[in-house]
This record gives structure tokens, C-alpha cells and sequence, in this order.
């Protein structure tokens, strides 16, 4: 007898890597070239040029035990200083290193937030399809329950009265990530301000603080000079869960963070429990060179210039075919309207012409489909017959 | 109302730490060469050489994303595959990739671990005294119960008759730690052919398989050419726990290996588990630079005869000033006796000649203090005045 539950998640392969998984065998059989995969979000923009120079300078003039050795368990404190100097003289805020907890990548930072958050079974999360699937997995972990607000088919903002009507004594926090992982949509100031003051009017009704954790591993990814602002201006309780996967293009690497910054009511004691919660899930500190290569690379980014050339061609060429896409501001995420009403069918009819688009059920979304532009622009320009047939199919 | 529990995990300090912070204080005061600190286990002992020549080896030939990006949850198969050759070359073992479990070390690893196993609140894990503090953060966070084997002060292996009594029907593993934090000893051959044989009786007894977790951090830390034996040779039911952290001098990388062989009852279905716990707990991956940098170091390590040298000089000074030493076959930390009976105010009492010892109380065996040793030789030497007037102070 061994954890139900754990086997259970083990065995469960996500829909994204069940594709994957098929792309590689289909490869095999009809040749790499004739396979659009579409399915995983791994960053294909190479890390900027810094991230190898900070590796070499720091071979070059650190003793073996700086670069490697334990840091302490909230970060180092050189790299919690220059990230809260970055932070400054970016938005309009007064942080310190204190504010920063250093962790390992934005799933980490997720479940050490949700751990420390979490008080009782019947505490609630709050989150906005679409959604990451792992959110559920990781609230689930902290003990907590999911509350799922559907889908704004209109424009992927939020519903803000299906969000008010999913707020109850329980709500311990409500998750928000924009630029937005399937949608790649950006929440706009007016959905901020509404947001915040809808949690506010909330909290002084329970008399109780809503927590807004959000997700930022996106927050750089943006297209046509938008500007994701600094979210707790808008709403003062808010957590931010950051991570240098996208922005710097090192998913493999388990770097980012948490942000409380002193606003947050009860900051100090969240920090705290924050300390305790990354310690009781087993992480001693976030990797300790790449710690120190992300304060050498502060406000640098992949190009993303990159990726919004695969955006556009993307989006023109499927909007002029027919579908339905939503205009994506950020990420690296087309999202499509499935052209029946079942998206994973459309997903296996896709198939037939060896496209793999991820079905967004499992983002709380049906009728969706994702489409992962981090890839070759070739791969994009030979998919487009694959796209029209698949369009025809449906005629 | 945020986590209780998590909040005082996270504001209760370990006494390594404060004696650590003490430290660094009294340094500021009576100048750093005047303060002996023996409180912490960071490797001072460089990373070989063959760490910055992987790395600089990888920059060089392979692209970005081949570094930096995911690999599967769990771990690179080029690396797993390495990990099982090397393995099968050193012991007498047919493993294969896929009984590696890559992991942000040795914490994940058993955290993960634990929580894969426990399947209901009444499971119950022994650890036998001394034993590393955390073990029992790890086991609360899996939802199950702490039970303690009292220490074996005679020659510190296990004291089977106790162990045996501890074991009850609700018992789903044991964790050891041979070379073992923090008394510094290797279990005999003698020990674990016993452990062996009282497990699998115990076993039958239930009718139950009970998993012995087997914590290997300091496994190539030994001196005098003693090997440590792969234990599932002894037990089937062994997971193997281990961990970068002291073999390469890597503990801020946390980079480490979870391994469930195939003679452990369940294994298929323990690692599918594990990959759910893993999954649940946020670890995503283990950092993919670092993977691939130990599968290029396969089998080599620090140079542990710089260890040894601080060892012997610690061992026989103190030995000849009259104080009761553990003789340390492993790891790089000498146990002593206190001098009164409460290791607590004899460490109070060390600190009056700037002399940083750890009391071992929350290892689990008061009246014993920890000396680590992976520091400077030369403040080896300049410790022993103090050693010896903290000596007088007892007569």
C-alpha cells in the first residue's frame, strides 16, 4: 500500500505530453519535416548571450564554494538586493531583499505560497479558466480546495460577477497569470481595477484579507511595446510568483521567485511561513549558481522579437484561413476556437495531418484549442497546408 | 489566519544556524581568525576540476536549449542511463535507466520518497538516533508519523533489539544514514546483514513490505579505504536516497537521485509515485545544467584526503586532551562526548573561548556535541588552545 493519490498523479500523463510523446512516433514514421508539433511550451529563443558570460565570469573569478555552496535558505542576499533594485527602478514601488524569497522556478513558488497561505482544509483557491492545469495539482497538495471560475469567451478578461459569486468566507486567494498561459492574453488595466476593487469591497465584507497570488513567468514575453504593470498598485494583497523559464529562457534550470512585498497585510508572517513551507517541501535554496547568473543578467530577456514574428505569421495566416483565434499580446500562445464542439475530436482530426494542437479541457476551457508558437518559423510556414486541410475538413 | 505550522517551521531557527549567525557576529568583534566555527556542513573542499570543464565543454558544443530546456520529469535519459552504467561498474547491481529518479537533491529526494510511500496517517517511519533533524520535517510533511530508535552510544550502529520493538504494523519504512551526520560512522557489515534479516522477519510478521530508505549524501566521503556496500544487497526493499550535495562539493546546485531498484516489492508502481509526488510537491525537473554536468563527472569526487588530513588532526588532538571522540569512519563530522551532562550549556561553555560546537540534542542524542570539519586546517590548529581551556574549565 503506497499513496493512492501520488500513483494516481504519476501515472496520469498530461494530454500536452501524450502528443508530445505521439510527435516523436509519427516523426519516426513520416519524417521529421512533416510533423507541426505545436503541443509543448519549451522556449526554442536561445538564453541571451549574458547568461553564458555570467557562467564563464563566474568560473573565472569565484572560489568553487561562492558559486556553489549553500546560500541561505530565502536566497542569497547580493541577488535579493539587486533583484529589489531592479524591481525599483522598473515600477513604481519601494521593495527590499527581505521582500524576495528565492525559489526553484514558478511551480515551486506556487506550492510554497498555496503551503504557507493554507490554514484549514475548508481554505478555498480561486482560479480563472483558463488556467494552467497544474494549478489544480499544487492547491490540491497544500491541502486546500479549487474553486474554478469558467471561461470570458468574449475577450479572456475575467467575469467579474462569476468571480464575485465565487468568493465566499472560504476564499483564502485567487490565482490570476497574465500574460495568460493557454490564452496568451493580458489582462487590461480596467480588468485590474476592477479586480482589485472587487477583492477589496470582498475583504471588508468578510473583514478578512483575499489573498491575489499572481503568475508572472510570462511577464517579459509581451508584443507591441505593452507594459505588464506592477499588479500590487492595483490590488495591495498581492503575492507575485515569478520565474526566469520564459523570460530568460531557462525552463530546465529551476530559478524564480516570490515577491511579498511589505503592503501585503500580514507580510512579515506570510514571509515567515513562506520560510517554512519551502523547507518542509524540501527545498534547501533555489539553485545557487544560477542565482548568482540571474543578478548579472537583471532585465535582460531572450528575443522576443523571435517569438512575435511566429505570432504574426501564425495569427494572419489561421485568421485568414477562417479560425477563430483569440489576439494574443503575450506569451507564446495562439488560442483557437476548436471548429466542433468537441476539442479533443478536433484535436484527433488535426492529427490526420499530423498537427498537434493541445484540446484546453484540461485548462477548463472546452471548445479551445492551444497552439505552442515557441517553435521553428519553418515549422510554421509548412504547417499552413496542414491548417487549410484541416479547415476544409470541416466545410 | 495563515499556516500555523508553516509559520513556526519557518521562525524557529536551527541551533546550527544561530551558532552559524553567533559566529559571524563575534568575528565583527574579536576578529574572524579568533572564532573557531565548527557549527556548519558546507564542503570547503573545491568541486573537481571536471565540474568547470563540463560545463565550459557543454557551452561550447551543445545549443541553449539542450542545456537549459525541460528534461522529463524524471531527469534526462542520457543521464539515467550513465547513472545505471556507472553503477553496475562499481556494484554488483543490473540497473537501467528507469530506476532513476533525477532530483534537486537530497532533501527532494527524500521528501519525495515519503511521499510516494505514505498512504494513510497512521504510517509510521523510524529513524534511528543521531539522525539529521529534518527527517522529521520531511515525515510530518508526508502526513505520516515520526518514531525515534534511541542512539547506540557505545559504538553508534543500531540497537536491533530496540528497533525491533519499534516496529509495528503501522511502520512503512526506516531511514538510515550510513556514513552517518552526525556521528560520523559507517554501518558495519554486521549491521546491515542484521538490519536485513529483522526487516525481512518483520516483514513476513505483518505480512507487509517495509521500505528502508537508504540516505546516501556522504557515501564516497570515507576514509581508509572503506567502501560502503550497495545495500539492497542486503535488503531487497531499498530505495537509495542520494545526493551531489558532499561527492562533487555541489550543496547550493541541488542536484541528487532517487533510485528504486527492481527487487523492491512494488517498485514499478512505487516510481510511477514517485513521479506523482515529485509533480505534486512542484519539482518539475531536476536543473538540467547540472544533470547533464554529473553524468561528465560520473564517479569522480572532491579530494576527500584533504577531509581525511582534518580528521586525523582533530580526532587525535582532542583525543589526547582526555575528551571522549566517536572514531569517524565517514562523512566530515566528529561526535563528542560533552563534558557535563547537558551538551547544551557545554556548547555555552565553548563559545566563552569563541569555540562554535553544535549540541546534538536535536539529532536526537543529548549530550553529545557535533564538530564539522570541512573547514580550514589552519583554524584546526589555531582551535586546539581553545579546546584545551574549555578541557580545564571540566576539571
Amino acid at each position: 500500500m503506497i499513496s493512492k493519490e501520488m500513483y494516481e498523479l504519476g501515472s496520469k500523463r498530461s494530454v500536452i505530453r501524450e502528443l508530445f510523446e505521439y510527435g516523436k512516433q509519427q516523426a519516426a514514421i513520416v519524417g521529421k519535416e512533416n510533423v507541426f508539433d505545436f503541443s509543448i511550451g519549451n522556449p526554442t529563443v536561445p538564453a541571451p548571450e549574458c547568461v553564458k558570460e555570467a557562467m564563464i565570469e563566474l568560473l573565472e573569478t569565484s572560489k568553487s564554494d561562492e558559486i556553489h555552496g549553500y546560500t541561505s535558505a530565502q536566497g542569497d542576499f547580493e541577488v535579493r538586493k539587486g533583484l529589489a533594485d531592479y524591481m525599483n527602478n522598473t515600477y513604481d514601488c519601494q521593495l527590499k531583499a527581505d521582500n524576495f524569497y528565492m525559489t526553484c522556478g514558478a511551480a515551486a513558488s506556487l506550492c510554497i505560497t498555496l503551503k504557507a497561505l493554507t490554514a484549514s482544509p475548508q481554505d478555498e483557491f480561486i482560479i480563472i479558466a483558463p488556467y494552467f492545469p497544474e494549478y489544480q495539482v499544487f492547491i490540491k497538495n497544500a491541502g486546500a480546495k479549487v474553486v474554478v471560475v469558467p471561461a470570458d469567451t468574449k475577450d479572456f478578461q475575467i467575469q467579474m460577477d462569476l468571480l464575485e459569486k465565487s468568493i465566499t468566507f472560504h476564499t483564502k486567494g485567487i490565482i490570476v497569470n497574465s500574460p495568460n498561459n493557454p490564452s496568451g492574453v493580458v489582462y487590461s488595466e480596467a480588468t485590474l481595477k476592477s479586480l482589485g476593487e472587487l477583492l477589496k469591497r470582498k475583504s471588508k465584507e468578510y473583514n478578512k484579507p483575499l489573498y491575489l497570488i499572481s503568475d508572472e513567468p510570462y511577464r517579459e514575453i509581451v508584443y507591441d511595446n505593452i507594459q505588464i504593470p506592477y499588479v500590487p498598485a492595483y490590488y495591495e494583497n498581492t503575492i507575485i510568483c515569478y520565474s526566469y523559464s520564459k523570460s530568460l529562457s531557462l525552463p530546465g534550470e529551476r530559478i524564480g521567485y516570490i515577491l511579498v512585498p511589505d503592503c501585503v497585510e500580514n507580510a512579515k508572517n506570510i514571509y515567515t511561513a513562506i520560510c517554512g513551507a519551502g523547507r518542509s517541501l524540501g527545498y534547501v535554496c533555489a539553485p545557487s549558481m544560477f542565482q548568482k547568473i540571474v543578478l548579472k543578467c537583471m532585465g535582460k530577456t531572450s528575443d522576443v522579437a523571435l517569438y512575435d514574428t511566429n505570432r504574426k505569421m501564425l495569427y494572419d495566416g489561421l485568421s485568414k484561413m477562417g479560425y477563430q483565434c483569440v489576439r494574443p499580446d503575450g506569451a507564446f500562445y495562439l488560442f483557437v476556437k476548436s471548429l466542433e464542439e468537441s476539442a479533443v475530436n478536433f484535436s484527433e482530426n488535426a492529427k490526420k495531418f499530423n498537427l498537434l494542437v493541445v484540446p484546453a479541457d484540461d485548462f477548463g476551457c472546452p471548445g479551445y484549442v492551444r497552439i505552442s508558437y515557441c517553435v521553428d518559423p519553418e515549422m510554421i510556414k509548412r504547417s499552413f497546408d496542414a491548417f487549410q486541410k484541416l479547415r476544409d475538413l470541416y466545410r
